[in-house]
Order: structure tokens, then C-alpha cells, then sequence
């Protein structure tokens, strides 16, 4: 997507040829900065200080991390070692491991002065696969957009709400749920973006808005309170939102808070999608709310938050008074009978184990069938 | 209530018999002090700058400014004087225009030397009165909470949750919807309070976490979102909320994001009660919806946000990106079929028009009969 006119990608091979740069995205939204990645601690240190985040890019960069590993010393054991210090940087990561595997299986096979390109080649075709399936998703979420469109009076602003950040800065390129509004707006249909700020870490108030705000798409900030107000008065045309998780049967485990601006879909008629790649579908689970173990994360991104002063510094203030305790779960689940459709890069389905597996027929097994 | 076990309230006579003294709003939770009011200029400037907020606070502390005025100078042009400024300091308030309008009413009767006495002692009554509704509201939601205590385990902890400030710091003692809480700790029953921080002015991180944590009720901060979770997983035995206004059929407008918080308790079948003082009830509105316009405040409330800094001094920061639209949404409407029951002065009774003539046959019409 484009900043301010130019093309980016989250993470690029830089000019060198031989190290990596990336956003540094704990500077958003009020500072860009490009950070260059040219050792294994350095690519290591961006992915545990969120300097980049979102599964997607973490595998990606965790990719490139190996790889600059194969650079310095092509051995057995410096790989081993490279694998194990990256898989740590978030253990949680699915992205990561699945990356981290699929590089090391590869070079095992190679010749120690072999290991170095194929890595680096390895590395940019995950990144160019990521894109790949972003893009689909961005088609097979268009059309339902264009529907919506073909339903209002002719050039009539389509609303769209979306909570968190599940755009390009969490991706490589185009993002899940934001790839179809980028679709839609890149061919000159008019939408504009509700962004939910998403407490508590404000991902939607900093990165959403950011990356919307550069590229160019019309968009408004709101409270997270805001939205069923907005539905109540025909305000919002389509909810659209990202997955970390989705069961076998469509229950979708998503930022917290995904689950209140499902139900208010469904009480005013407003179609809510998400949008997910297929590595986020899990198959093994199928009852969301009781499956699902939810993360809770520190309770001082709750108590505190950070943002630009007037001298133009970022500062972190306390918002909650001294002896309060606070809670921070991170995550929850919205049942599939609040979803309307699933989008993935094979196309759209119901929020169904039948939707799902009609899009998959390779995961039916005999008790599915 | 108490603060760190003396007791308080928001608005009182000060010790020289002659000015008025309240809680400094603007400087919780990071700082309490105390503001003394001995002229009518700063009893209007302390409404104007939410020094006090709170319908019924704000009314309690315009009636003490007319006393301030009348002390100054009894004379009709002073009372016509000071009746324009304090209503123009907050002019939506219904409890402000009502608290004035009453006084000037029974001063203009009395000659001036008179009027002095007589507008402290009324502006007193005023106060007394509020802080007699608030402990009826208490007492009629007790019973509820001890219902629900009742089908616990013996000694099981009963969690509310609340949105905004209803407590005693936006009325003059006891609050609405945190009276039945305050009577239920003070009378020993173990409850828990989920505080929703509020966004954007942050009114439950701030105020209610501030109350309830100087008076000794446990309590935890959330961020906006994460209520819905809370009630999927049994965390919640009841929601409990106040209203700014409340229509004859029982749909209720109150702080933005209340409506989603009833449709998550309506989902997962935890009561969701609103408690209110009859001025609250708008007897000329039917459909909440349709017919309450909805306040759009200042954007950076949603852009900015104040906290205190590690130097222990209070600093605003920006938390959108420069160029991003920002809207500020400041109430929505709950629809009555969401509300498990109104809790008033005189009873509780089912949010419907039915119900609310149940508890004010008075105002039976014709057309309602």
C-alpha cells in the first residue's frame, strides 16, 4: 500500500542486498521511521519489541532472521541456534513456528555455502505468498462490496467499521479485512472507514488510522462504545474485521471487544465479515467461547497509555487511580451464528463447519462427512 | 460515602458559614482537593469547568450560586443576574434549570433582606432532597442484589457491572446506580464491581474506579471491550447503569457504549438494570431512538486523552494521527426490551410505560389509560 504516494511493503531486502529494512511500527502513528535488520539479535530484538507485529509479518520477518543467521555462519548449529532464539521472541506466534520450520527443513537438506541465497530466496517467497493470499482475500471481499454498493443510490459513501488492525502493517501487503476496502477504494468506489481505537492498546487509533490516513482512504476514529450507536442509525453498511483464530465450525476468536460489535450487527441487519487466511482456521477446535483459552495480557496497557505531547515527544501517562485493580483480557470469541460470511483467499463461505469445508474439502475426514 | 474512612459529600456548607465547598472533579483520581466557592462568579465557573459534574450535582451547586449572588446583593436585577449566568454554564442541564427556576420562584415572594436565609436554606433542602432519592434508589436495588445473593453459593462473591460515573460524585451522596452497590457492601454482602473505563472521557477509569476504591468497594477497571467476555463466561451476575434520560416507553439514553453492554447482557441472560430519579423520566418521548438527539462533543476528547505523568504531574497526549477524522458520540439509546428492570425512588418496576405508570399513576393521560 501506498504512504503519502509511494509503495511500501512492511519488509523489504534493502538496497545492500544483504540486510533487511522494516517499519518500526512502536513509532506509529506519530513518527515514520524505516529500521534496517542486519543481524539475528536485530531481527530477533524487532519481533519481541513489536517492532513489527501481526502474524503474518512475524513469520516473515522471523524468515529473514534465519536468513541473516545462514549470512554470518552457514553451520549446524548456528541454525539450531538462530531457530531456537527467534522461536522465543513469541512463543505464540503460530506464523512464526510454522516459518521458522519450513526454513530450517529446507536448509538442513543444503550445503553449508548453499544455505545462505536459498534462505534469502525462502524468505522473500513467504513474503510474496503472504501478499499473494492478502490480494485474494481483497477480490473475494470486493465483491461482496460491490454488492453492498449496487444496493445504494449511485454514488451514495459505503460505511465500513473495523475494529483493531487487521490492515497492511500486519501483513506484508493489502492486510486481511482492509484488503477489500483498499480494492474498493483503489477502483474509484467511494468508502469510508469507521475505526474503532481499539483499547486498550489503540491499535485502530494508531496503526488502522495510520495506514488508511496514508494511503488515502477517507476514515473517522471512534471510541469503541460508538458503534452499535452507529448501526442504530444506518450509519455503518458492513462490519469487516480480522481473526487470530477460527474454529472448525466458523466461531471467531478476534480482538477483544469483536464479539459486542457482532452482536449490534446482528440486532440492526448489518452484514459482519471477517476476513482470515487459512493457516488462521483451526481445525481441531469447534466451540469457540469454551475452547478458546483467552490471553491475558499486562494490566498497565490498561492503567496507562502513551501518546505525543505537545512538544512532539511520546510520553506514557496513568489513567486509573492508585489501589484499582485492572483486568486485560486481550481477546474473545464471537459465536458463529453472529458471523454473516467468512472471507478467505479461496473465496467466500457461511460461518459454517459445511461453509468452511466447502471451501476445503481436503479437511473433511469420515466423522465430518 | 466515605474517602479513606471520612465521610463526604460532593457539595456542603464550609465551616465560616457563608461560602460552599466541594470535591474538585477536574483533579481525581490522581489528586483530591478541595475548592471553596464564595462568590457567584465562581460557583458558575466551577459548573462551567466541570470542577462539579452530574445532573444532580450541577443543579445542587446553581441553587448554592443564587444563595452566593443573593449574599452579595438581594436585589431583583442581582437575582435576574445570576439566574442568565448559571443557567448559560451548562445549558442542556434539565436539574440545573430546575434547581434555579425553583428559587428564583420563592425568592422573588420574600423581601431581600429575607432572601439571603432563605436561598442557602432552600439550596440545603435542595441537597438534602437529592441525597433522600439516591438512598430510596439504594434501598430498591438492595433488594435485587440480595435476590441475587440469594441463588449464589453462601459467600460467593456477586460481580456487577457498571459503565460511566452514576455514583455519589455525580449527585450529592449515595449516586444512582451505585447506591444498591454501596448498600449492599455497607450492609457486608461480598460484591465486586467491573468498572468500564468510560472512553472517551474516561469517567469509570477515573471517577467510579476513584469512589468506589476511597469507600472500600472491590473493584476492577476494564477497558470498554471487554464486557461482552466477562458475561460468556459467567463473570457478570448483573449489569447496573444510570440514564440521562429516559422515555415513557422505558428506552434509555445514557453514556455511549451502554446499549452495547445490554445487548451482551440480553445475549448471555445477566439482568440489566438502569437506576434513575424520576426527573430523569421524559414523559413526552416514546421511541428512544428515534426521538433523542444524540450530543456530538469535542473530537479530542476522542483524540487526546489526560493522565499523570511518572513525574507525578497530569499531561494530555495525542493519540490519533495528525489528519485522521475523529468523531465523539457522546450517548446512545438502549432499547427497553434490552432492560431487565428501572430501579427508582419509589420502586422497581419493568422498563415500559405500563411499568413506569405501576410507579407514577400521576401520570396517567387519557391516552395512556
Amino acid at each position: 500500500m501506498n504512504i503519502d504516494g509511494k509503495a511500501y511493503r512492511t519488509i523489504w531486502l534493502a538496497d545492500d542486498g544483504r540486510s533487511v529494512e522494516v517499519i518500526d511500527q512502536t513509532r506509529l502513528p506519530h513518527a515514520f521511521a524505516v529500521r534496517r535488520l542486519a543481524t539475528l539479535p536485530q531481527a530477533a530484538d524487532a519481533i519481541r519489541t513489536m517492532v513489527v507485529r501481526g502474524a503474518p509479518l512475524i513469520g516473515a520477518t522471523g524468515a529473514y532472521g534465519l536468513a541473516l543467521a545462514m549470512a554470518e555462519d552457514p553451520t549446524d548449529a548456528m541454525l539450531d541456534r538462530a531457530y531456537a532464539i527467534l522461536l522465543q521472541t513469541r512463543p505464540t506466534a503460530v506464523n512464526l513456528r510454522w516459518a521458522l520450520d519450513d526454513l530450517r527443513d529446507r536448509l538442513r537438506q543444503l550445503p553449508p555455502d548453499k544455505r545462505r541465497a536459498a534462505a534469502f530466496a525462502r524468505a522473500a517467497a513467504i513474503c510474496d505468498e503472504d501478499v499473494a493470499i492478502c490480494r485474494a482475500i481483497g477480490d473475494n471481499g470486493l465483491r461482496l462490496i460491490r454488492d453492498i454498493a449496487a444496493r445504494k443510490p449511485g454514488g451514495a459513501r459505503i460505511n465500513a467499521l473495523t475494529h483493531c488492525n487487521a490492515g497492511w502493517l500486519a501483513t506484508v501487503d493489502w492486510g486481511t479485512a482492509l484488503a477489500p476496502i483498499y480494492r474498493a477504494h483503489d477502483e474509484g468506489t467511494p468508502i469510508h472507514v469507521w475505526v474503532d481505537e481499539t483499547r486498550p492498546r489503540n491499535q485502530g487509533a494508531s496503526l488502522t488510522a495510520f495506514e488508511l490516513g496514508r494511503h488515502g482512504v477517507p476514515h473517522t476514529v471512534i471510541a469503541d462504545n460508538v458503534g452499535g450507536h452507529l448501526m442504530q442509525h444506518g450509519m455503518v453498511d458492513f462490519c469487516i474485521v480480522g481473526t487470530d483464530r477460527t474454529t472448525r465450525r466458523g466461531d471467531v476468536c478476534n480482538k477483544i471487544g469483536t464479539y459486542l460489535k457482532a452482536l449490534a450487527a446482528h440486532d440492526n441487519g448489518v452484514p459482519f465479515y471477517v476476513a482470515l487466511p487459512y493457516p488462521t482456521i483451526d481445525w481441531a477446535l469447534s466451540d469457540g467461547v469454551r475452547e478458546i483459552p483467552i490471553e491475558q495480557r499486562d494490566g498497565r496497557e490498561v492503567s496507562h497509555i502513551t501518546g505525543r505531547t505537545e512538544s512532539g515527544a511520546c510520553a506514557e501517562v496513568a489513567l486509573v487511580p492508585d489501589g484499582s485493580d485492572v483486568a486485560n483480557y486481550a481477546f474473545d470469541v464471537t459465536p458463529a451464528r453472529l458471523v454473516t460470511a467468512l472471507i478467505t483467499e479461496r473465496g467466500v463461505c457461511p460461518a459454517s463447519e459445511a461453509g468452511l469445508l466447502s471451501l476445503y474439502p481436503e479437511r473433511r475426514t469420515r466423522h465430518s462427512a
